[in-house]
C-alpha cells in the first residue's frame, strides 16, 4: 500500500493462475494445458511471419486481427458466423476482462455458480460490477431454475470449471430465453473436448449430435456471448489467443473497449500461429479424441482406486478420495514429481483436479496414486 | 448502441491508431516504425523458442515474465535498476492503460499537454480519470512552471508526441520534486533517439551526457514512472512488448491491476524475443544511430524546401509548410504512395509528423515534397 496508488488498488484480490514451475522433469497436471503439441501448420505459419531477418517485426500488427476473425468465422460457416460476430484478445482472460467491462457491468448484479472458473469474482472488483453466486445442486450441476432472479447478466463457463460438468445446449437455450434482458455468457474454454457417453453431469441431459458449442444459438439469440481460447483444444497456451462470437451489437461493445484500452493485443506471431490453428481440422480432431479417449482410460483407473470421479466433457477431471485428504495426496503426489490442482475452498476442498496428459502421463499418476494408497 | 451495452461503452471514445494499409510498395512514414530489422537474435530466439515442432507453445507462458524483467533490469544496471523495479505488458499501451487504472486515479484531475499521446484521454475516459490540458507555450514546448497546480497526477511523453520536443532530465527532476504527492509518469517511447546537438526545444536547455531516460532519476524519486516501448528503437511493433521502471511500490500496484485483469500478456514468443532484443546493444546503437543521421538529413533537405521543422529527438519530425495546407500536402504525398500522419487537431491542423524511414524512403518523401511544391 502507498500514498500513489488509486484506491481501486488496495480493494483488488488478484487472480493467483495455477502454478508455472520452473523446474523440467515434472509431470505437470495442474493447468489443463494439452499435451500435444499444436499444428504444424502453426510452427510453419510463425516461421513464415519470421522471415527476411524478422523484417515484418518491425511494422505494427493488424488492429483489428482481420485475418485472424476471417478463420474463426470460418471454422463456424456452418453456424453462420461472420467475422464482425467475432472479436479476439490477448487469450480469453482478456476476452472475459473486457467483457465484464462492455457487457456485465449493471444497476444490478450479474450471477455465477459458486463453484466456477475463481477469476470472475477478481474481473467483478477491478471493474466494481456486483455480483452474487448461485450453488451448484448437490451434483455439483448448474440447475437453471436457480438463476430466475433479477440480473445485470450470467456468466459460467460450460462444461464448467474445475468439476468438467457440461450443461446441454437445449438448457442454455431455456437460460436465454428466460433471461432476454441480459446477456448470457457462455465461456467454452473446455467445449471441444465434450463427445462420449455419460458427459453430461447430473438430470438434465439431452445432446446433439456432433456439437457442444452453443456459438449454435448465436443467431437466435442477440443476448449470447460465446468465448473460447486456442490455449486448450488447439495447444497454443504459450502464444494467448482467444475469441468470443455472438451478436455484431455485443462484439461492438467489446471493440469499443478495446480501442480504448490496447489498439494492438495480437502481436503478429501470434495472429499468424492462430489463423493456422483454426485452420487445421485434422490436428484438432485427432488430438481431442486422443484426450477423450486418455480421460475415459484415466476415469475407470481412477475409479478402481476407489475416487469418486465426476463424469467430465472437459480435458480434466475432478476426483475425491473418500478416504484420503485431498491436500496430503496433492503433496504426496508432488513429492513423487506430479503436480495437479488443489483449490482450498469451500465445498470442493477434498477434491482435485488432475489434467489430462498424455496416456504415458496418465499411467505415472495412476502408478503414484496406487503408491501412496497402498 | 444497445441495451446491453454497460453505460461505460456509451461513453467511451475510442483511441483511431495510425493507418496500417494492407497494400505494399507504400512508404509507411505514419506510425513511426523503426526502418531496420530488429536483431538477428530476436529472431534466432523466437526460433528457439518454436524447437520441436511448437512443444512449449502447449505451455503457459511465465505469468510474470522473469527472464524479460531481468533482461530489462540488466539493461539499466548502471543506473541500479532491479528486476522489482520492472513492470511488463502486451505493448506500452497496455502499460500505460494499467498505469491510469492504478496509479493516476485520484481525486484530484490529471495533467498532461494540450498537445501530445492521444491515447491519454481516451485512458481516462475508460476509466473514469478527472484530467486537465497544460498548453504547450508558443514554441510546442512544455514549461514546467504551468504544472503548478493541484493534480492527480502528471503524465507526458518525452521525447513529446507529435512534436519530437525533449525536456531535459533536469527539467523533469525539477517537476519531481515539486510534485512529490503526486506520480509523474514519464512515457519515453521515443527517448533513445535523442543524443544531437539541437533536439532541446525551446529555452530550457542542459544536457546529460549520452544518457536521456530519466530511468536514471527512478531511485532519487519514488513518483517517477518511466514508460518504455520496444516497438521503436528496437523495431519490434510487431511483437507488442511495453515496460515501465519505478519505485517498487510503483510497480506492486501494476502487477496487483495486471493480475486482475489478465495472467499472461505476453506470450512465449514476445518473451523470447524482448529479452534477446534487450541484449543486443551493437544493433541498438547502430540502427538508432543510423536514424538519428537520416532525421538530421531530411530536418536539412526539409527547411531548404522551405518548411518549418521542430528540432526532433525522436524518429519523426514534425513539420509545417507557410504556404501550404497540411491536410492538402498528406493527400498529395499518398496520390504518390507516401503516407505521413496529418492530425486534424486544434493548434497542429496545419503540421505533419513524418516518421524517419531508411535514407532511401526519406530521398523519395523530398523528391515528392519538391515535385508537389514545384
Amino acid at each position: 500500500m502507498s500514498q500513489y496508488w488509486s484506491f481501486l488498488v488496495n480493494r483488488l484480490t488478484p487472480y493467483v493462475p495455477g502454478e508455472q514451475p520452473k523446474l523440467p522433469k515434472l509431470v505437470k497436471l495442474n493447468t489443463n494445458e494439452n499435451p500435444y503439441p499444436p499444428s504444424p501448420h502453426v510452427v510453419a505459419a510463425i516461421a513464415d511471419e519470421l522471415a527476411d531477418g524478422g523484417q515484418l517485426l518491425r511494422l505494427y500488427p493488424d488492429p483489428n486481427a482481420d485475418r485472424l476473425k476471417e478463420a474463426i468465422a470460418a471454422r463456424y460457416a456452418g453456424f453462420g458466423i461472420t467475422a464482425q460476430q467475432v472479436f479476439v484478445g490477448n487469450g480469453s482472460d482478456e476476452v472475459l476482462a473486457h467483457v465484464f467491462m462492455a457487457l456485465l457491468k449493471h444497476e444490478r448484479p450479474i450471477l455465477f455458480p459458486d463453484i466456477t472458473y475463481s477469476f470472475y469474482p477478481v474481473y467483478c472488483g477491478l471493474h466494481d460490477v456486483a455480483w452474487e453466486t448461485v450453488p451448484l445442486d448437490e451434483h455439483f450441476q448448474i440447475r437453471i431454475d436457480d438463476y430466475a432472479r433479477p440480473n445485470g447478466g450470467i456468466i459460467f463457463p460450460n462444461p464448467n470449471a474445475p468439476t468438467g460438468c457440461r450443461l446441454p445446449l437445449e438448457a442454455i437455450e431455456r437460460l436465454l430465453m428466460a433471461h432476454g434482458q441480459s446477456v448470457v455468457v457462455v465461456d467454452e474454454a473446455y467445449v471441444d473436448f465434450g463427445g462420449e457417453a455419460g458427459d453430461e453431469c447430473g438430470a438434465e441431459g439431452g445432446n446433439e449430435s456432433g456439437n457442444h458449442s452453443a456459438i449454435a444459438l448465436v443467431n437466435r439469440h442477440p443476448n449470447l456471448l460465446v468465448v473460447h481460447t486456442l490455449s486448450k483444444s488447439r495447444s497454443l497456451a504459450g502464444l494467448r489467443v482467444g475469441y468470443a462470437v455472438g451478436d455484431s451489437d455485443l462484439i461492438e461493445a467489446l471493440e469499443r473497449v478495446k480501442n480504448s484500452f490496447n489498439s494492438y493485443p495480437l502481436d503478429r506471431l501470434a495472429i499468424a500461429g492462430a489463423v493456422a490453428a483454426m485452420a487445421d481440422e485434422e490436428h484438432f480432431e485427432t488430438t481431442r479424441q486422443a484426450i477423450i479417449k486418455s480421460r475415459e482410460a484415466l476415469r475407470s483407473a481412477l475409479l478402481a482406486l476407489a475416487f469418486e470421479v465426476l463424469p467430465s466433457a472437459a480435458n480434466f477431471i475432478f476426483v475425491r478420495h473418500p478416504q484420503r485428504d485431498a491436500g496430503d495426496l496433492a503433496a504426496a503426489l508432488r513429492s513423487r514429481g506430479i503436480i495437479v490442482r488443489h483449490f482450498r475452498l469451500p465445498r470442493i476442498d477434498q477434491h482435485l483436479r488432475i489434467t489430462i496428459g498424455t496416456d504415458e502421463q496418465c499411467a505415472l499418476l495412476v502408478e503414484a496414486l496406487r503408491e501412496i494408497l497402498a
